[in-house]
């Protein structure tokens, strides 16, 4: 089993009311990427540039991560995003945006990245994802996420990547946007309308909704009193969810998906402790597990 | 076992996407004393007007409430309030206010009051809320609810009477204003520290959590397809919670206090379906505990 990610590898300068980064390791592809690596082999796929140094491919390749597929162009620029929250950490404030390599990325998948059982579809342009969708054949189980962005300038191309996918994660504002409907039960009904069967809807710190065609499961975010930096929460939680089911050796059933949830979510919980990768990157197994019991502890109701 | 609730019993005026209704029952001991009636004996306490008939008394009565302290003011006029949602059902917009009788109440508790096993301080004037807790002096476990407008206006009372009670109910945005403290784990502990053993934060169709000194536990709202007016779903929630509390032979424990938020999202989610108080004067016991029923599996995460 291996999982192949498409998304954006990026310099993130990022400030909080807790510190700031300049020019930190971040992008969808990579906080998903090293959330999944404690689960499943993960190939990434994505263009960089000049500026990637050989300590940033060191960094995944010590999670084993196979970096094979990030395409690195000569004279080209990282993309790069700068942005700011306030006190209400679930608000991002961008400041900068430079697409850099990304602006001419044409995907081209080598044969393992082809072959993984598992895909993810960072939030990067529509027209890419349904590229990569195309070439990644070997996939029993395809994702998503997107964003407001997409859905208001590339919608028609963002219904048909979701049309190719099994599963799509969304904020719940997004869901609600891209259906026009604003009650999220029915919203997401209309999502699996549109062809996948799962539906993972992101809350922020109020946790993940799952809604698929045997009902509704829900989790809380994990309550955290150190909260430093939540880039990169969603994709986190992607990389523990998508992770985890790609680990299973069968068709993941209503459990499994439910438990893929809390480790989505226990990802997530770590991930936003520290800037940027800090806190994923120095990460170990059993730390996961012993959050896993927390969680299932906080979410207990005895009979 | 019983208890009794201070709070505004109203007419409301509401304006929701799905309808509108003119001067409906209402106000918050009036919702929560429906939603605890299912669970124990409940006095309500709280002046009407002239304008408050039989009829209303009557609804009240039918589901065994004691309406004894329900004080009828001669050529006074029943509080009123009047708003509006929009699409955004989380978000209430007031659009008149009218204190009418509650502008001169003074708290008269009867003994059977008085002797109450439970008590609940519904959102009115803090000064209000502390005279009727020292009142009931037979209380084991005492609980408040309050608002922005209370922190802004009277926050030393506010805290005055905080310091008297075991539990507060507010919503996420309200125990971090009133502990100007952005992270909700930290804000949850400022605010026990302040004397209340136990801390539940409402989030509205993200459910609620519970703060104690064992922990955390959050439940999620119920995901339903039919939500018309959301006016009184924090009261049914508290009405549910205390309601069940109250009915335990013993000083509940972990376990309890657990259960008792499930009952509080189940008759919170009644109380959403439909205008006002509509659906909870409608509801059955066995639709309480089929729901509670689905609101466990809905929330299960197997080993």
């Amino acid at each position: 089993m291996s999982l192949s990610v498409v998304g954006s590898i990026a310099f993130d300068s990022v400030r909080t009311p807790f510190g700031e980064r300049e020019r930190m390791l971040g992008g969808s592809a990579v906080h998903f990427a090293l959330a999944a690596s404690f689960f499943t082999d993960v190939h990434m796929v994505g263009p960089v540039g000049d500026d990637f140094s050989d300590e940033h491919t060191e960094l995944l390749g010590s999670r084993g991560i196979d970096t094979a597929d990030i395409e690195r162009v000569a004279g080209g620029k990282t993309f790069f995003w700068q942005g700011h929250y306030e006190h209400d950490l679930n608000v991002a404030h961008t400041d900068d945006t430079q697409l850099g390599v990304f602006a001419d990325f044409e995907p081209k998948l080598c044969e393992a990245s082809r072959q993984a059982s598992t895909l993810f579809l960072g939030n990067i342009q529509p027209d890419l994802q349904r590229e990569v969708r195309s070439q990644c054949t070997g996939a029993r189980f395809a994702a998503l996420d997107s964003m407001n962005l997409w859905i208001e300038t590339a919608r028609d191309s963002l219904v048909a990547a979701i049309e190719g996918v099994d599963c799509v994660l969304l904020n719940d504002a997004e869901i609600r946007m891209l259906t026009n409907e604003p009650n999220l039960a029915r919203a997401a009904k209309a999502l699996m309308a549109m062809g996948p069967s799962v539906v993972v809807a992101k809350r922020g710190e109020y946790g993940a909704a799952l809604f698929d065609s045997r009902g509704f499961f829900a989790l809380p975010g994990m309550p955290l009193e150190e909260v430093r930096d939540p880039t990169g929460a969603g994709d986190s939680f992607a990389g523990g969810f998508l992770g985890y089911l790609d680990g299973m050796d069968s068709e993941p059933g209503a459990d499994d998906l439910r438990k893929a949830m809390a480790y989505g979510t226990v990802l997530a919980s770590f991930n936003v402790e520290e800037f940027g990768t800090e806190r994923v990157s120095v990460l170990e197994r059993g730390e996961i597990d012993a959050r896993l019991g927390e969680l299932r502890s906080m979410t207990h109701l005895r009979e």
